[in-house]
């Protein structure tokens, strides 16, 4: 279904040694200088270090892009979050007016911004919503599967072709955020599956809940895991178990940017639970994810040291709609500027002592 | 010698009204709501709460400037450090030609960069290097008073001078960087001194030096601290023992800046030592400081810890450069422009549960 190429460590070693010429001490860039090598193996080929050409070595991120998938969760009137899921469409209308963080932070940082109905339960009336509706809400996940194997199918069907659609533009950067009244549980549940964790681990305070409520949280994402425990086998079962509408998209998304070689920027605690779903389903899509941040969102960070990756934002963030990952886009455009713009020791006639 | 206005808390609790009012749970926007917070009660005065207009509340940052300072330290010839202080007049030729990593991002993030010679070995013939020369090369610390009390007197008239022009331009926002063979051991002594610690605890690696050169660091910081240390007094006192040429311009730049209200991004080991000594001198200019990031330089996170402070960025960079306070712009960009342009709950109509 998706035909996604591992990223070659062919010119690893080529790649380190532009970054090494470069005049600072050796690993001086930190976390740029990891960053800067990954894009290079995405987006670097043979060609590029055998012809002695001038503007040979250079990285580009086009046209970033950046999808707000939502959806509604049945799970949300089992009483697991502070507000209801009238919230979920009054937000997408928010979106669509560009009064959100995410309108801002993507109209101040260059992102082009996508708004896609996954799934609510009343649709937004507008030109800057994009229909990709797979219900109106989900099962609440205690009680049922979330939806049916066709919902789950429906929604890669979509995302795909959203993500070749937004490939066509020319862009090679996206990322994905999401609203959802009710996904932090979701999220919560795919995490302790996956990870293999009780629910008291995975299960935090998401907007900002009550003591009472985060104990009804682990009590729906236990009983969840009891119903369902036979069939989380794989990372479309675990969707239509557990997901939401905008996840599923999310997930599906993600494995379709990687099969069109797009840098994929990956978000906070919902969006990860999709990465980690989607590096499930075929490994190799890790090769082209960027974690943006780790949010303040008690598992999220339990969550990157099992995948084993570094974020590279620490903002103490909360608010999901990608605004992590779009806050990112100037730190990954910062390692590839160094990568192509600076001088070499070389070129500078600076001593290289390193 | 510098008239800093404490920023008033008269304010705080409407500004809190503000960033509560927006369209996201409380709090979930993190450390960017500190910022906002922090950078309203520096520009906001009582006629913008005061005056029912429709743009109240706006905060603005403009024509940021980035100055790199740079100076020869004596204490290089005592073997600390990996590089010999030629690097410090070729990497200053570097900024010259656009080559180094301050100029990519400076470049790509919108700062103007300024390049200062506050006394290296030989100066650097080019328009784009301003001489505001201290000196050819600092007196070893471990051996004489770095300075005297003439030349710490005309660094101040000096970076004081150059703020004001900045200002002049209507510049609100501006951060320091620097450039130094050996000024990691001149932070390391300043960090010892502050902090009252002992040389093994505030020394590191700098540029990636040896077990064997960090112990020989750690001897000439000891040695420095034991000679000085009926002096170590007074900020002035402190730079004129054990302070190099750059690092007295930026503790002054920095209280210029304070006393012109400027937002000031503080970058990594050695500018915070600055920012130290800044607020030894006037403890107001550390309601104007934004510390952009921690570095991997060992001393630097025990420094913010003893600032209580909370950087920015986490990004491992241990170049200098200003480097880090350059690429946490686009994130306190971002802080202003939420608090800006952000829907409240009742301009979107979301209900507001928080």
């Amino acid at each position: 279904m998706f035909d996604i190429q591992a990223v070659s460590d062919e010119h690893s070693e080529k790649i380190q040694a532009v970054i090494n010429g470069k005049t600072k001490p050796l690993g001086a860039l930190g976390e740029l200088e990891h960053l800067a090598k990954q894009i290079a193996k995405i987006q670097l080929t043979t060609h590029d270090f055998e012809t002695p050409k001038i503007n040979q070595h250079k990285l580009q991120l086009t046209h970033p892009h950046l999808t707000v998938f939502a959806g509604d969760h049945g799970v949300a009137s089992e009483g697991v979050s502070i507000a209801p899921s009238e919230v979920t469409r009054q937000m997408v209308a928010n979106f669509a007016g560009g009064g959100a963080a995410i309108n801002v932070f993507s109209q101040q940082l260059g992102w082009q911004l996508n708004i896609v109905d996954a799934g609510i339960l009343q649709p937004v009336l507008s030109s800057s919503v994009k229909a990709q509706r797979l219900g109106n809400i989900t099962q609440p996940i205690n009680q049922h599967a979330a939806m049916t194997k066709a919902q789950v199918q429906q929604g890669f069907a979509y995302a795909k072709q959203h993500v070749v659609e937004i490939s066509n533009t020319g862009c090679n950067i996206i990322a994905f955020g999401e609203m959802g009244i009710g996904n932090t549980t979701i999220a919560s549940a795919i995490m302790a599956t996956m990870m293999n964790i009780p629910a008291s681990e995975a299960v935090g305070r998401g907007t900002g809940i009550s003591d009472e409520i985060v104990l009804k949280k682990q009590q729906v994402v236990e009983q969840a895991l009891a119903l369902h425990r036979d069939n989380l086998t794989d990372t479309e079962s675990i969707l239509r178990c557990l997901g939401g509408f905008e996840v599923v998209q999310i997930t599906a998304a993600m494995l379709a940017a990687a099969e069109n070689r797009m840098l994929i920027v990956v978000d906070g605690f919902i969006c990860t639970a999709a990465a980690m779903l989607a590096i499930k389903f075929n490994a190799s899509v890790k090769d082209y994810m960027v974690f943006a941040h780790c949010s303040g969102e008690q598992g999220h960070e339990k969550m990157l040291q099992w995948l084993e990756v570094k974020p590279l934002l620490h903002l103490g963030l909360r608010l999901g709609e990608g605004t992590g990952a779009a806050l990112a886009l100037p730190i990954i455009q910062a390692a590839v500027a160094f990568f192509n713009d600076m001088a070499s020791f070389a070129d500078a006639e600076v001593t290289n002592v390193t």
